[in-house]
């Protein structure tokens, strides 16, 4: 079975979970610039949640661009992945209108440890379907960024009830970790083509 | 006719109902635990209906994997289709908020028949356009999911005036039995390699 | 250029757009079948403009498929097409919300025939590409539907201010007559194959 | 690298954006004409929106189309186009709401302005990746329109201060410049086919 459509699928997903956010940035009722400092964690809170969503797109792309074949438990495994995304714009919302306060933070973390629990979940599925020998399972390796983001998600799950600026500001430096594109995948897809 | 452009509305339409979904979860005004405590029954909700989308698109994705070009009718069959999921963000919302009252319990049911019914007629319009000695023909077979899905279903709708919650069981029973990918297919198209 | 984006984008937008109208059906509070009622127009212009939006896409999909390729006029003639689409929604809430009085009857047959216009536009602008003796050309061959439609939507919009209910009896009338995804289209492709 | 789900991806955005827009323009209670008044500037704000969104979407439709493949730093640029026009819909619907006041005009252009510089980031880093000989290098040549518009934006969020409705005069302006599709890209395509 290709996997075609299950791009397609998750382009359209993620294509709209990081437009419709934007939908929770309700323009003020005055026009004066003041009107708008009520917004500023909205929309600090969508930049981030903005970034999270393009760092999935661009792993899953990097990641699908190893793959040649999907079965049924990974069309589910990427379903799943696809759910903890798409309560992103709620906790953004929820996190924003709140001023960062703990429960929201903490509940933003949640959501980010499930969605990369998920996403690792979909990668060990495909590791399985195409072999322990395969580009993927070559590039991922001893998944040291993945253990690292864990350990950072449940730090500012936590920290959230001592100081929750810490927890956004833990949030902030994952992104950051994952905002250059998988360059192990690139690596081994070079390596591929050298040995050849 | 292709089925490239049917396949990618219907991925547009099926990734849009699955992700607006999520708007009807409005994050709440305060802070604390206890705000959430309203959402359970709508995230619920939107957990089964999530999963009933991801079904429908997992079951489109192998239906039409077998079928290899389209007509007016089929069009129409799979608009008809995307109608009835159409609804399914509706009802989730209706249910979700009135914490499974018998009413809203017996219209979700409803729909739930409906989609399934108009899938059906979609699969019989592939089967007559590809002939009785198709794959898709022979993978589907007796029936025997559907017609106890339809059974489930109509159970669902008439028990919610007794206990609505008991239909939220059937529901789910519903959604485990389908909640594999059709293996028919995949053993169809398997035998019939077999046989090249 | 090829068409490939165009038609990608134009299957995205109209799958949104047939797809938000349902979020004008809000769930109503109370959870007996009499909350249900004031939704009956509601959920009547949807399945309305769902059938008209399902015509634009299929007629579509047949009149691209005669297509080979595009330039930036027949781009800026298929935007203008989806703007007016876009306004589908606008017009079924207020339609539908104001249990088909005369002024929204009246604005719904405006934005019909405006987009039935832009579409004849953009058949226009493709003809021309492509030469009079192209597949599009001779299979468009007289527009007796399209001048029918034309004076249709005309009559609905005039007559909203007599009796609204006959221009709803209007609107369906047409889109029964355009229901069947265009013939003209299906037959000039098979006589040019049967010339071969 | 292929370009396909980078293309895929943001057909789906632009979509989105281009037709969440329509959601700010509320159905009003009242069925009379005189209801329809208040929606005038909001109307007229989804208008230019409109062109706008289309207008990106057109170019990048054009300069893609001279790009062979991408890498990790094309898909972020692109990602940072993406973010500014998302917010399109939220200064659309705030300009509107306020019949063209001073700040809402002022962050209009800002946006416009922000979203610009951000193309002209992606084509750099397009132009970058593929070499100062490539058709889309020699394309776009001496940035006459965008060293243009750039200064009509900066004048349009100054003198939105002096008088809102100059700013929206200048944002219309600008939309006009741009709403030829780059013929410099389709005159490049064609003077490399001559040569060959």
């Amino acid at each position: 079975m290709n996997k075609d459509r299950l791009l397609a699928f998750s382009d359209g997903v993620l294509a709209i979970i990081i437009t419709i956010m934007v939908l929770e940035m309700h323009a003020p009722h005055g026009a004066n610039l003041s009107d708008l400092r009520p917004l500023v964690p909205v929309f600090l809170s969508y930049v981030l949640s903005f970034v999270y969503v393009g760092i999935y797109w661009n792993n899953h792309h990097h990641m699908m661009h190893t793959v040649n074949r999907v079965n049924g438990k990974i069309l589910w495994a990427n379903l799943h992945s696809l759910f903890w995304l798409s309560l992103v714009p709620f906790v953004t919302a929820w996190m924003g209108q709140n001023d960062f306060a703990p429960f929201p933070m903490a509940f933003y973390g949640v959501v980010l440890f499930m969605a990369a629990s998920a996403y690792d979940i979909l990668e060990r599925q495909l590791v399985a379907h195409h072999g322990e020998d395969s580009v993927l399972s070559r590039a991922t390796g001893k998944r040291r960024k993945e253990k690292l983001s864990v350990l950072l998600y449940l730090s500012g799950i936590l920290l959230a009830f001592v100081q929750p600026l810490i927890s956004l500001g833990i949030y902030m430096l994952v992104a950051l970790i994952w905002i250059v594109p998988d360059k192990r995948i690139e690596r081994a897809l070079e390596s591929r083509q050298t040995k050849l």
